[in-house]
């Protein structure tokens, strides 16, 4: 029989994956403050508790996906927490995009208590979360991770096994300052283009087969040409992901000059009030800076 | 009747691309300094000529391929240059990479004596060049282009027509910057993990799916791990490129950071006299800056 599946943070994620959790047969119980979030699962099957607490006690899996390392702090370590209602043998699987230094003091508290944790952030957006394609990235033990293979086959493709605690959190942080400055390293390929009176686009159309290629210059360097900047991922989850990048690398004591450069300019995006926009807006700060337009309309 | 075609510039790139031509049916002129770099040409049926302008003479397409901005003002605008040999109809395929200034007066001057001009630099190393399937990005006028698409055919797979004269050397610059960008982003996602307790290797795995994903992320991101240096292609011509880019940049005074801060680790690279690696060694200079090393054999 499927594992007794809890899950809390029913976001632009979270929801869709819960469902596909519920279709493929996991009995699923839900948590979220807020009525309108709850009531689509509800209908669908899924069964709704008052807090992570009383929700932990009846599962076997508890998911976590929320926004940020105090959200995770509070569903999982505060007073009506997860960690005061999970039995020992369940599983705490966080799929948020969090510090790995607060993945493992998580970790090693439930620990404490016999329940095991996961670290499992996704990259793939809703559409990958909806399709159940989703790239997961697992930290923990390798055992545990074994046993949720099942599950963790429901929710997305391209599951890998990274390390101990954390070190999904640390490849989630990889994926995400690599995209970051593939970003802005298109966006100066751009820039540098129509500023030599050459057509972007054209110049995108060229190095699309080559080493210059990629999902990034496909998909973001197409919103960078057309300034369609309707998310997608917010620049200020971006932001919030970077800055995760930085106290991780301020941890282990390495400096990051491109992680720094390319959060600079997510920084001049937000502070003009344009955090909404996807990432890929972050286009529009070297565009200022260059005094360059590059969706010039016909 | 193929057009007759001369080949200026018979090193690691030119000798395959010129041996495709000739074995296409194109009747093959070659110039080259040393009797050695001639040998193999002549011996599958190419005829040689003294000087550029002897082969310009005699031909109706010229080929320059060559290192670097000075060499082509040297072959095509030179005392026994091109431009004194070739006749009026007849056009100069420069694809070398060099400046898109330099590109714009040479096919200025070409022009004058009603000679023809497209720069058509390529992307994707001695491998494509061998097996036909280099990408090209062409610039110059648009029926020149396309009256010899045929040649290009031969040569490559992915051959695009950016735009007037220089557009081409654009587009590689645009290449250059990004895939040297793409580099160091990744050298900083593995410098990270591996300070953080996580095998690189297994982020690149997680990763390799997913919008951090690329072609660089395969192939550089495993040279980076396993320290394979081996040229490839060499840091002291991706510097050489990165010169291009920003040059090009100050002439429509557009400023590049990200080019900059990766222009600085091939210029510690070459300084520190390892100049003759794979351009991915950039990485090397990130480890040693933050203490790590990436190819920790077991």
């Amino acid at each position: 029989m499927n594992e007794r599946v809890g899950y809390i943070g029913l976001g632009l994620m979270g929801r869709p994956i819960a469902l596909n959790l519920l279709h493929a047969g996991y009995p699923l119980a839900v948590y979220a403050r807020r009525e309108s979030v709850l009531r689509p699962l509800i209908d669908a099957g899924a069964t709704s508790y008052s807090s992570p607490q009383a929700l932990a006690a009846q599962c076997d899996v508890i998911i976590t996906n929320v926004s940020d390392s105090c959200d995770v702090e509070e569903v999982v370590l505060g007073e009506q927490g997860v960690i005061h209602g999970a039995r020992a043998g369940s599983v705490v699987i966080d799929m948020s995009t969090i510090s790995p230094g607060v993945t493992r003091t998580a970790a090693q508290q439930l620990a404490e208590k016999g329940v095991e944790m996961l670290d499992a952030p996704v990259s793939g957006g809703t559409v990958g979360a909806e399709t159940g394609t989703l790239s997961i990235m697992v930290g923990g033990k390798a055992d545990v991770f074994e046993r949720l293979r099942p599950l963790f086959e429901v929710i997305g493709k391209n599951i890998t096994h990274v390390g101990g605690s954390g070190a999904g959190q640390v490849a989630k942080a990889c994926n995400q300052l690599i995209v970051a400055q593939m970003m802005a390293a298109i966006g100066e390929a751009f820039v540098l283009a129509e500023a030599s009176g050459v057509e972007p686009r054209k110049v995108r159309a060229a190095l699309m087969g080559g080493f210059a290629g990629s999902r990034i210059l496909e998909v973001h360097g197409r919103r960078m040409l057309e300034h369609d900047f309707l998310p997608g991922f917010k620049a200020s989850l971006h932001q919030k992901d970077l800055h995760i990048v930085r106290e991780a690398a301020a941890e282990c004591e390495v400096t990051l000059p491109g992680t720094e450069l390319v959060s600079g300019y997510l920084d001049a995006l937000i502070d003009s009030g344009q955090g909404e926009l996807d990432s890929a807006a972050l286009v529009t700060v070297l565009e200022q800076r260059n005094g360059v337009m590059l969706n010039k309309t016909p």
